[in-house]
């Protein structure tokens, strides 16, 4: 079985790992990638890690008929393109923006967006649901690596007290535009925080902490740093409880059970043991009255492209795996 | 007036930078710079920088009569010089380990050890003790950090609630001694936790906090990191506080004015404004109810070196910042 | 079909990456991981981007029946496990250390050790005689890049001048062994020299060159660098030459037409686009009389593991690329 | 004594890096830091690290009455500067662009520009005529640090074969504007090529050694690369010459004896330790017939700010090492 699939917006960073992840999926065939600033040229032009590994070029166009669409095309600009194209009822839509995560009028997750639901993309809170959807919001990567470190407190009414949440990001997460805080000569040794306590994706991940628990009482607090790094997210997360270090691993170990992906460790990690994979790893300390964990993905796979195919996967019945089996950096 | 130094222990890290910043200073004659395993070897041998810059060998000994003394022998091994070694009763001694910084029988910012008491020098929290003291316990890298973003907190009794705080580090905290965290293909790119809770500078910071406030309600909850980077540690604390911003800014204004090192900023700061300098700059930011504090060093100068010659100045009667007056290396 | 396979020396860099492979190779099944140092500990111990992966250990243990066995024991070692350990005659051995490279007794490409024949194994110099041997000793990591630098034009006579190669190399070149020049703090944004002109792979280079062009004229000049990342090699080599860089340009992709993982691009290109591939990217450049080829490889893939791993796929009859398409980390 | 100086352009790199040493030169005072971009706002928002040492801020004009004026604006812009602007006769001019380094008219070391004539401000080639100067060009960064590895040859007539150059340079080299290259996501851990054999430095290095060796018979092959590093420059540079090792060094030591800042070492050296510092450090090595020098600079300091300063000193009878001895970063 080939599934017939086109990224709209494929010369970004979350476009390209896309399309090298989609390129050597097994079940894929790649009808187009459509890109306005690179229309007409051949892809490893804005991606030169694919030359060799394909001929085709980026299209202007994205009107060609598919079975899945992936659209890359940036926050704001995913709800505009649905908006100005007559995309087929059946065709499936995989989103990695914003647009469709959350809104103001839902409690639960599944956006309504005019005529169609985007169900929310994170299998590991509700994969059954994604089987079924025919639209994925795709998470975003810190909202990613947050829940997967608090969902299974969530699942047993565990939010009972304040969450505190460093998370330090990659240079990638900030996307390929050229900024101050993106330059070499700027970021290379260097430490910065931003959006301190007031990140967007906590809307995201409050909803989904209250879809699972509904008197949630617990506020996250939460510090984006950024680090001098280009691909991962490293993610702390402690709050108080009763639970003792065992009870949290099983805990922990029961909910993660049947999920390829994230992974519990009773060793100390590190961010490199998940660059260039789609896993989430977690770790789990116990520190007086304190349960600390740690939460490590690859803010552009498990963060974003990753997930994505893991989506098309679940949503195409195909093995959950499929295409993602992929060799760490490591290094 | 220049002043006769000695350095115990000058081919590691902290002995190095001593070494630099004291060659440069107008007011001292270093007598000698012993090492046991450099002994006899010029010190660029273990220094490459200081090539062409002075023509000192490490010395086997440290019975040179000297005004001041530097141990950069490393934890356990300034006590034990002390106890092995006659050191005059008049001299000064500045001890960067953690040997005198603090134990379980004091109570307040003086260390006593047999015959001598230790003053724990941080200028901001004790300037005028130092000015008196004739014995120096040089403040931890994280202490220091962690003690300048709250000491202003403390003095008006407001730690009133739990403080969070966590502080990423660059390699050079780790000493020059090898290791598999120190190792270049592990770190570069790399994030991991360490010690998370348990960090031993917590003793000493506890103990200043008491000091300045005897009936602090806080506890401190820190996660130390290990960053991709050669110098420097950021650290960010929050905690409730009723105190506006404007307040905020204030109180740290207030509190450093008379303080040439450390700064209280109203933009957004990264670590690179104070590499190589003997800085801390302050930033406050107010969200909610959460008053946020960030603060940076350079673990080897405000965090070692560049404090041991501060108090120096401080204890000879100098001006506080003599010799101390850097170049950033801003990249 | 599976061939079973084991790893001698499964705990260093080569044996781990070498292990990330056969994991993830559809027709290999793995038989043991030797280690002395980590036998009887999950792999993931050793190799912690592993964990999830596998439930397999390290074994103390060489001796299970296996069709191919690589050797990842170091320089000097593999010789010595050969000698004392009893390798069936019909075992494939795939020896990733210097030991059987090159010898002074030898002047083609086959080197002679006691009983047994090592085939050099640099698949775009020799692929029909890899895929008749049995002992394949795996090429250099440098003398990799090096080679598929030139050897277009020593197949063609055209190396009649001395030929300057300069080599940058990241620290996984170096092993995972802890030392001064693989200490973080000295490393990240430092550069430096070592074995300027002398460096061992030379040897087998040289070899190969005159295999192809008997009278070759040429010296090569070579120095290597050491540069602050962990993977990868950075080739420069540049040599007085008559021919146009279409000339060029059309001899260097006639002679890798068949080869699918040595690729000429008319782009200039950077260290990124090969690391975690197991390609070989050339670049050519004409200034004046002089050709200029830049060659990239990841120094752990086409540089040593997946060589290997191509290496096996062509003695067992298997596609080339079998298990070798890898997603490269691009950033 | 007090200077009075004005800076032109100062809110980029060489500017920023002039203003960090002028601040602390015992013998400037310093009129005005011009920026168009910036004028109005105080140094610290382009130059963070400054906070706290200065209040002065950006101004508009540069019109203010001093006695040297730097011009830092960027090549074409200094030429454009006193086009345009009326700078009075007797006001010494220091220009770090490369607009009066060389022309095509030009066969000494001065460059006539109108009425005014710019000396090359290379003290270790002249020194005398920089004393004399009233107007100064500055050298580059590449054209410092590779002439210093060959004037001692050239001046002995010994430039008598091919001279192999290969120079990487940080990443402040390419200066603060935005690009593709100085992306931190490209460039971390990355390396490439950039105008490869046709450096516009090697119009100045030319003229320098025809200069002191009027029948030059060398050709100088230069690949300059781009490094994952912010600052600094490591040349490599060889050459066939019949003299020994020790004549070299000879050679070496006695013509770089009596300048403060170029050190000859015989140990092999890495790039940090120049970095934050205004020295060269050469290393020679004799291979075969090979001469092998190695030069570092920081491409901001030695390689623009701090050879200024340096020129500044010399046109003015100070000591040429005033403000100029700086705490290396070393890590």
């Amino acid at each position: 079985m080939k599934i017939k699939a086109g990224i709209v917006g494929g010369a970004g960073y979350a476009g390209g790992e896309l399309l090298r992840l989609l390129l050597l999926h097994p079940n894929v065939e790649l009808a187009f990638v459509q890109s306005r600033s690179q229309a007409g040229k051949p892809v490893h032009t804005a991606h030169p890690d694919l030359l060799g590994e394909t001929d085709i070029s980026f299209s202007a166009d994205a009107a060609i008929p598919v079975e899945v669409l992936f659209l890359c095309a940036g926050h704001g600009e995913a709800a505009r393109f649905l908006a100005e194209n007559e995309v087929p009822a059946e065709t499936k839509i995989i989103d990695l923006s914003q647009d469709f995560r959350w809104n103001e009028k839902t409690i639960c997750d599944v956006v309504e967006a005019g005529e169609r639901s985007f169900v929310y993309g994170l299998p590991e809170l509700q994969r059954e649901q994604i089987r079924q959807a025919k639209h994925i919001a795709n998470p975003g990567c810190f909202a990613t690596g947050i829940q997967l470190a608090l969902l299974p407190l969530a699942k047993q009414n565990m939010l009972q007290s304040d969450v505190h949440v460093s998370g330090i990001t990659g240079s990638t997460g900030a996307g390929q535009s050229l900024s101050a805080t993106s330059h070499f000569s700027w970021r290379t040794e260097n430490i910065s925080t931003y959006k301190v306590m007031e990140h967007q994706h906590l809307r995201e991940i409050n909803r989904s902490l209250l879809y699972l628990q509904p008197e949630d009482q617990s506020n996250i607090h939460f510090i984006p740093y950024r680090g001098p790094f280009a691909r991962g997210i490293f993610i702390t997360a402690y709050l108080q409880t009763a639970i003792s270090l065992e009870e949290a691993q099983a805990l922990y170990g029961n909910y993660y059970a049947g999920h390829p992906f994230t992974i519990v460790t009773d060793q100390n990690p590190d961010l490199k043991q998940v660059v260039n994979t789609n896993k989430c790893v977690l770790h789990l300390q116990k520190h007086g009255n304190m349960l600390v964990i740690t939460s490590l993905i690859d803010n552009l796979l498990k963060g974003a492209a990753g997930q994505a195919v893991q989506n098309m996967n679940l949503v195409f019945g195909l093995e959950e795996t499929t295409g993602l089996k992929l060799k760490a950096t490591s290094f």
